[in-house]
């Protein structure tokens, strides 16, 4: 008794994981591609849990990306998943299984995984970003992780930041949000955009944000200004948050977080900058993220445990 | 017995009221100047309460300008009372009453009001907004007040919507934010800078917010596009509240929220406009504030009856 399986949605790649209670560690785990010609992503779902499937399973966490109402299970629109447009996700393994099933998106359940496993534990009120592709966030306020009305609060990587009607473009279409400045992708169009306009780079064409890091840890200016104007945002965004959400730690993680100094230096130096009072800062702790992959599987388990009410 | 006494702090007055069980309407209360040679505000306040005093007082709530925290009852500095620096409100309080006191600031207060017995009635998740000299907010999630780690969450006037070095003088000496643009403040030095300019307007000088709310009101192009931009950046802000914390209203207090289709017209379009996902507009109420001058001694007597768990 007390299993709990967690599921962890991705654009390429399916993962579930078996817990006992009180543990975090998998007792079976399993990860296949997500889509197969000729088949259903629920169906290759149902059938992965099925192969982890363990007596004395109380409830399934799911984690997968938004948008999605966690109020009612249903996945809106995914883009990675062209199949799910108003999917109910937790209904289907409901019916099929015959336990509870619970869901959030992937940034909420990071966030809510950092706090009770990683970096977050021992505090009450967290700020977690995850940096990468795009930006996403996750708060968790007096030990609650921060849902909202429709399910869709802390969105993070989409406020904005310069209304003008020429910042930049984000993912999602809109203009001048987080996102769109400090994500990886943002990093990326920034610089193929002055390597268009003739900027000097020891790059060219339209490199990653892999490349831009690398290049930049040669000393590449280009690279450099574009990892600094990232950080700077970011500084810019966090210190909103603050004034929004006053948490007692920020957690930074995805990919372009884990870029050391080249984004830390310049977003902590934009962050002291722009709090508006300094008592945001007293005892303020800004981390990095422990969990790395494992945080949609460990978020889909806290969120499963906490509805369980264990 | 259940008594409660409501302070409520202002710049130039001092209000209290005393509260039975159950009851939002004052059974005795009083207003005298906040200040007055060679006394001491706090000592005017006990007395101000003695006066009001009832046998049975249970609790003292408190709603003050900030910067305060209210985990400790103590005022860190508020511009319109010099004397209280980092000053022990409900120490002083509880130490002459003998009974618990808590303090909040003054907009999180009213939007407490609000949610308990305002606009906000019924609702879980709640956005309130102070439009008037600056811009304050006050956040209910879940059915609790956010007040944050260090108790300075939802100083949401103070969020920056505009990053350039050039951007409007906030009153807190930072550029950019909220409030540079859509208080009353904000929209009295954008006409000032104006005029200055020889741009063509019925005003002259320095017209004060309720002179440039009439004159838009006779049909002066530049007080018009004042409130305009005020109501603007106040959607582009509110965009962004409801992409952090998902309410299920917004609720607009203070003077400038009511100047009518000036503020509103322009406000609503902006945040439609900036809002990017439509589900966050779905049964979203838009609300004005119901409470006027009462909200601080209202949220005071609501924060008190929530402390004491009644």
């Amino acid at each position: 008794m007390g299993h709990v399986i967690s599921i962890d949605v991705g654009g390429t790649h399916l993962r579930a994981a078996t817990y006992a209670q009180d543990s975090q560690i998998p007792v079976k785990c399993q990860r296949i591609k997500s889509q197969a010609p000729g088949e259903k992503v629920i169906d290759r779902m149902l059938k992965l849990v099925e192969e982890i499937w363990l007596d004395g399973v109380d409830a399934i966490g799911v984690s997968s990306p938004g948008p999605l109402d966690p109020h009612t299970g249903v996945v809106m629109a995914t883009p990675n998943i062209k199949e799910w447009h108003n999917f109910p996700l937790t209904a289907s393994l409901m019916k099929h299984f015959g336990v509870p099933a619970f869901l959030d998106n992937d940034a909420n359940l990071a966030g809510l995984a950092e706090w009770k496993f990683g970096a977050g534990r021992g505090h009450h009120d967290v700020l977690y970003l995850t940096v990468s592709t795009g930006v996403g966030g996750g708060v968790i306020l007096r030990d609650r992780l921060l849902q909202g009305y429709h399910g869709l609060a802390a969105e993070l990587g989409h406020v904005t930041l310069d209304p003008a009607p020429d910042a930049p473009l984000c993912g999602c279409g809109f203009r001048g949000h987080l996102e769109a400045f400090s994500s990886g992708t943002g990093i990326e169009h920034y610089v193929a955009e002055q390597l268009a306009a003739g900027r000097r780079s020891s790059l060219s064409g339209q490199p990653s944000a892999r490349m831009i890091a690398d290049a930049a840890g040669e000393g590449d200016e280009l690279s450099r200004a574009a990892f600094t104007r990232a950080g700077e945002y970011l500084g810019i965004a966090v210190a909103n948050f603050l004034h929004s959400f006053d948490p007692s730690i920020v957690i930074l993680g995805g990919g372009v977080s884990m870029s050391g100094a080249l984004l830390r230096v310049p977003f902590e130096a934009s962050l002291k900058k722009r709090v508006f009072h300094p008592r945001y800062l007293e005892g303020l702790v800004i981390a990095q993220a422990e969990l790395g992959d494992d945080a949609g599987l460990l978020g889909a388990l806290a969120l499963a445990r906490l509805k369980l009410g264990k």
